[in-house]
């Protein structure tokens, strides 16, 4: 089964969920982030995320740059809701007698400090298996500013611009798939200079192509990616693999009216719009091509 | 390097934590499970347990049965706080074309709403490898009834009496480490019982030697054990076995003056005292044996 296949399912089963103890469910599973509402009324942004040896990254990585990611990409979801980090959870399966784990959990604590998350909990396991790969969680918890909303996938409406910051593509080959800046402050400054106007938001994991998709999807509208505006890292040789290769953690968002060319230093570039109907295509010279079979799941 | 020295390593790093976002850090690593507060008031507890195929059951294991464990291990967590689950999110990592997906997600959410606390969230990653154990995360956020704080590891004192709910002994062998009753209810029927004299509380995951050992020393205190009055399951051979082999989930807490016999329907037993002092042993006839190396690391 693809992953694909069995979040679809998950979604469709998660409908209306009722919590307990005088919380409320606001958005369950499907977007980045679920929002919770505490019984005094606060909003609560959850995510987590798994990072697995072999899959995520090579075996061989620098701790430092292991434990970076692993809390980076949860930042990241938090960041594409127009949310802050607040506090964080780690897990671990180590493999039996892992000499880096003291390292490990000490450059985990520091980068969850870095984006003002402390780690307040988290389990340890080892597994008797000499080849059994890392595999670390990161759950992090996000608050919004007050009388802020989080911004959802599902907002986006026709007549919209889509929208990305910073440039795309060549992450996995420029090691950037571990180095990625999140961008907490631009999704910040985004929600201070849209406020209203910034109808919806997804932070790029799987590649533009289908994460536009996933918005498209959620928003029930159509959206038109055009090949030449999407922004290129140096050396991506063409739209498909700034498109397809995934892992970029830039922001993608639609909104109306005017949008700054740059929000907290970082280039915000138009890269195609928002129109009645369904699906997500790219425009390429004369051709129109399904965007939903680019990009990879992981 | 053990699980242990590793937490020892993490408890030491986490003092003085400061979220973000108006929330605060009440107590961090090194309880059952850690508590926050919102910026508008209120209490959550949050806790997070790891599943590993061939650690914590066997291959094989009916996945229903996998599913239940891994929220029940997390729904104890909360139960030792005095807290009622509330919502939760769950990871898996899957071994590639897993046939089970849907089902294994299907009983983790069922289990989920089961203990009242529905699935908001998750991530699911795939894994190249065929024999990549089966790995699963439960996170549990847990609310506290309006009024009441949640029952530390840290408040035992000295004159209290040391208590177990249930009996110990024989979780594997009998298969009752992946059907346990979680004790929620019977740990909200203590706090109401007893107010402000249940000072401490675990849940016994590690067996009742090293888990009570946990408590003397978050209390600084020292605890005796009185091995004739440890309540055994049928089958146990004897005081080593009901104390050593851990995964029993009951509580055992740490009171002032009198005790029910029963709560919520189980039976309440005292199995020891709390004095001035450090460690934890155990008084076997006219022997005392140190606790600290009776149970297991997992």
């Amino acid at each position: 089964m693809r992953e694909s296949e069995l979040l679809e399912h998950i979604y469709a089963r998660s409908a209306g969920l009722r919590a307990s103890g005088g919380w409320s469910v606001a958005v369950g599973p499907g977007d980045d982030a679920a929002v919770l509402r505490s019984p005094g009324g606060d909003t609560l942004l959850m995510t987590v995320d798994q990072l697995v040896e072999g899959r995520h990254y090579e075996p061989g990585t620098a701790i430092d740059l292991i434990a970076r990611k692993a809390v980076a990409r949860s930042v990241s979801d938090i960041a594409a809701m127009g949310g802050t980090p607040t506090w964080a959870m780690a897990t671990a399966v180590l493999p039996d007698a892992c000499p880096h784990a003291n390292e490990l959990f000490d450059a985990m604590s520091r980068w969850a400090m870095h984006w003002g998350c402390p780690l307040v909990g988290g389990d340890i396991a080892s597994h008797g298996a000499t080849d059994h790969p890392l595999t670390l969680t990161t759950t992090i918890a996000g608050s919004m500013p007050a009388g802020v909303e989080p911004v959802l996938r599902s907002g986006a409406r026709a007549g919209d611009s889509i929208y990305v910051t910073g440039a795309l593509g060549g992450s996995f080959a420029s090691g950037r798939h571990l180095t990625f800046e999140t961008r907490v402050l631009e999704a910040a400054a985004l929600g201070d200079a849209l406020g209203g106007r910034l109808h919806a938001m997804i932070d790029l994991s799987d590649g533009l192509g289908r994460d536009a998709g996933r918005v498209a999807k959620a928003s029930a509208v159509r959206i038109e990616l055009e090949a030449d505006a999407v922004p290129r890292h140096p050396g991506v040789a063409g739209w498909r693999e700034a498109l397809g290769e995934g892992e970029d953690y830039e922001l993608c968002f639609a909104a109306a009216g005017d949008v700054p060319g740059e929000v907290a230093g970082t280039a915000v570039t138009r890269v195609g719009r928002v129109i009645a109907g369904v699906g997500c295509v790219v425009l390429d010279q004369d051709d129109m091509i399904d965007a939903g079979g680019l990009g990879w799941e992981h």
